[in-house]
């Protein structure tokens, strides 16, 4: 850890009682993580679970950084992709862990993207029903979104997250250096969630991403301040309703319509990632909002063009390949989790930054709506 | 449901704030299910699941009670037996319970004894992060038990319970006709965590059951006080300890060599069940208190005593077939989930009815002890 790395370095707290924990977000975290992480945990052995994408890249510096600082640790390199959230890696990753005996002021590293955090963190959370849990995220997506707040989970044949337990980690370390071996494609997909947060509440930040998206994506100060400032938005809605009884559904923009497009591409990641299922949900969820004429189509229309122009899909007619008939499609999108006594929960909008939670969407005209939009 | 069954119904309350519940305690609450229920839950959706034992004699007039009141229900068969608290089946009740579309003001029940409640209640807590969940616990054990305090979980070729989540119930309904129907060798299995809570704190009680043990195996008035003075006494602990950080431990007394013997026997019901292992793990939890001089042996010679007369085992001599070595045994145990930092956990005792947490217990002392007492 150099001088330079520290003093660029942003800290964002999540405030929850005595489940509060910090972000750390800089260059240099993965170098730096065994001092970090021996500085907060009482125990001395680590279960490390990673993909083979990242853990040809990151696992060596990770373990020697460990090593460094009197950690021992065992890893767990497994498939990547989306597929491998499931119960079969789930219980390989639950085996690991035990195996390693590791012990309740011990602690299980995820290392990864979304799918590492969120199944890693599923098994953290139920392995002697709560271990201690580190993420260290390596995708943006994972960085500014699923690394924070303790969501975790698998997918199930009937959708995607269906089942996971709340499970906050104890540490989370954002290195901002890894982002560079991202592939465009990755990278523009983790984008369309640090745009979420400017279209929950943050008109302002939006419009400072239409003005700094190209400085984001080459790295640099924009960079940390945008995914700063992303963390920090996930944190109050995360200290204000933990586990998504209010508020924090507002977090799912974009989502409802986005899981379902994901389930219909059958989590290929090839045709469709979740970053890319949020975008077009997002422009999705501003169109719905005009038709329902809780919003000027000029709103749909600004986000639509930002995300084009950054590269991301903003249509279902973008996506490579069929897509199965609007009722499936529907039927995607009431399983999906946010029901209650078969009423539709959607976040809807009213402009730019002022997203809202309605609860009661009547499906028809959701289903109108998707085959006026639908690529056929 | 007769007014004679509801004079002699008994409630207790665990208090756990806005997650507190009721365990309703006597005859007739099979019949009586479907309006408990429906007085208690805003949805009209359930998923019941059960297994091959319980589900021929109660599945039909469970599903029927729930039907005369307005609930549709679906419903799954499981295996009978230990084996079934594992990874896959865990799998198949959570694609039951999303298959049924069951949302969150509606419900699963588990109608079982301890293998289907703690399977049962691990899926509930995981499927959508946490559903409403019933017990219907048709084991003395599971009465007096494992369908209070919300610990559920699986098994994992490293040890018992070791994967699971804690997750209250919404509701425990404990029909004490169908007690009548278990095995008397079960029904002892479940006597021996109802003499736990004598042991634990409760001498005048302890006394009471060596005076009345018979009445309470044969049925009647004393069933049930002893029911629900169990209940009562596992509904205080976990009021004051739901996480098991501290006083909570008591309620493993016995249960440290337990799970050791019941992994040193693969959890093979013939030769060994959770009850059982129990009983021999109090009777060793009572000698090893006296050899370490805290306790007198005449307490362990009394409880020795008790166990035998009701009909349970009290020493490893007395399982069927060989046991593993003694330092196998201890492995069991330092992979249990009561471990902290590589020193052992137990629960020992200074007399009966005078139990606490020893968390510094040396490795050397138990294996040495486990050698005297080992049958070979």
């Amino acid at each position: 850890m150099t001088d330079a790395s520290s003093s660029t370095r942003r800290t964002v707290r999540v405030e929850l009682g005595d489940r509060s924990y910090d972000i750390l977000i800089g260059p240099g975290l993965i170098a730096a993580a065994g001092s970090e992480i021996a500085a907060r945990l009482k125990g001395r052995r680590i279960a490390v679970v990673t993909d083979e994408h990242v853990g040809p890249i990151y696992l060596d510096p990770f373990m020697r950084s460990l090593s460094t600082s009197g950690i021992e640790a065992v890893s767990l390199v497994l498939p990547a992709g989306e597929k491998t959230k499931g119960f079969e890696h789930l219980m390989a990753v639950c085996d690991s862990v035990l195996g390693a005996r590791i012990e309740r002021n011990d602690a299980v590293v995820a290392l990864g993207g979304g799918v590492i955090g969120d199944l890693t963190g599923f098994a953290a959370g139920v392995v002697r029903r709560g271990s201690r849990f580190i993420q260290v995220p390596t995708s943006l997506l994972a960085q500014v979104d699923s690394s924070v707040g303790g969501k975790t989970g698998i997918n199930s044949r009937h959708g995607k997250n269906l089942i996971g337990v709340f499970h906050q980690p104890d540490l989370v370390l954002a290195d901002t250096d890894v982002l560079d071996t991202l592939s465009q494609r990755e990278f523009r997909a983790g984008y369309a969630e640090v745009a979420k947060y400017g279209l929950i509440d943050k008109p302002d930040f939006f419009s400072w991403l239409e003005t700094n998206w190209r400085e984001i994506f080459a790295g640099g100060p924009a960079r940390i301040e945008a995914i700063a400032t992303s963390c920090q938005a996930k944190a109050d809605v995360v200290a204000a309703d933990e586990r998504e009884n209010g508020p924090r559904a507002l977090l799912n923009l974009g989502h409802t319509f986005g899981h379902a497009l994901e389930a219909a591409t059958g989590y290929d990641s090839s045709r469709l990632v979740h970053g890319e299922g949020v975008s077009i949900g997002m422009v999705l969820a501003h169109q719905f909002s005009a038709r329902m004429n809780l919003a000027s189509p000029d709103a749909a229309r600004r986000v639509e063009a930002h995300l084009t122009e950054v590269g991301l899909p903003v249509s279902m007619t973008q996506i490579p390949g069929d897509l199965p008939p609007a009722e499936r499609l529907m039927d995607a999108i009431a399983q999906d989790k946010k029901v209650k006594s078969g009423k539709l929960t959607f976040i809807l909008t009213r402009g730019i930054g002022q997203s809202f939670v309605a609860d009661d969407v009547p499906a028809s005209e959701v289903l109108s709506f998707l085959k006026d939009k639908y690529p056929r």
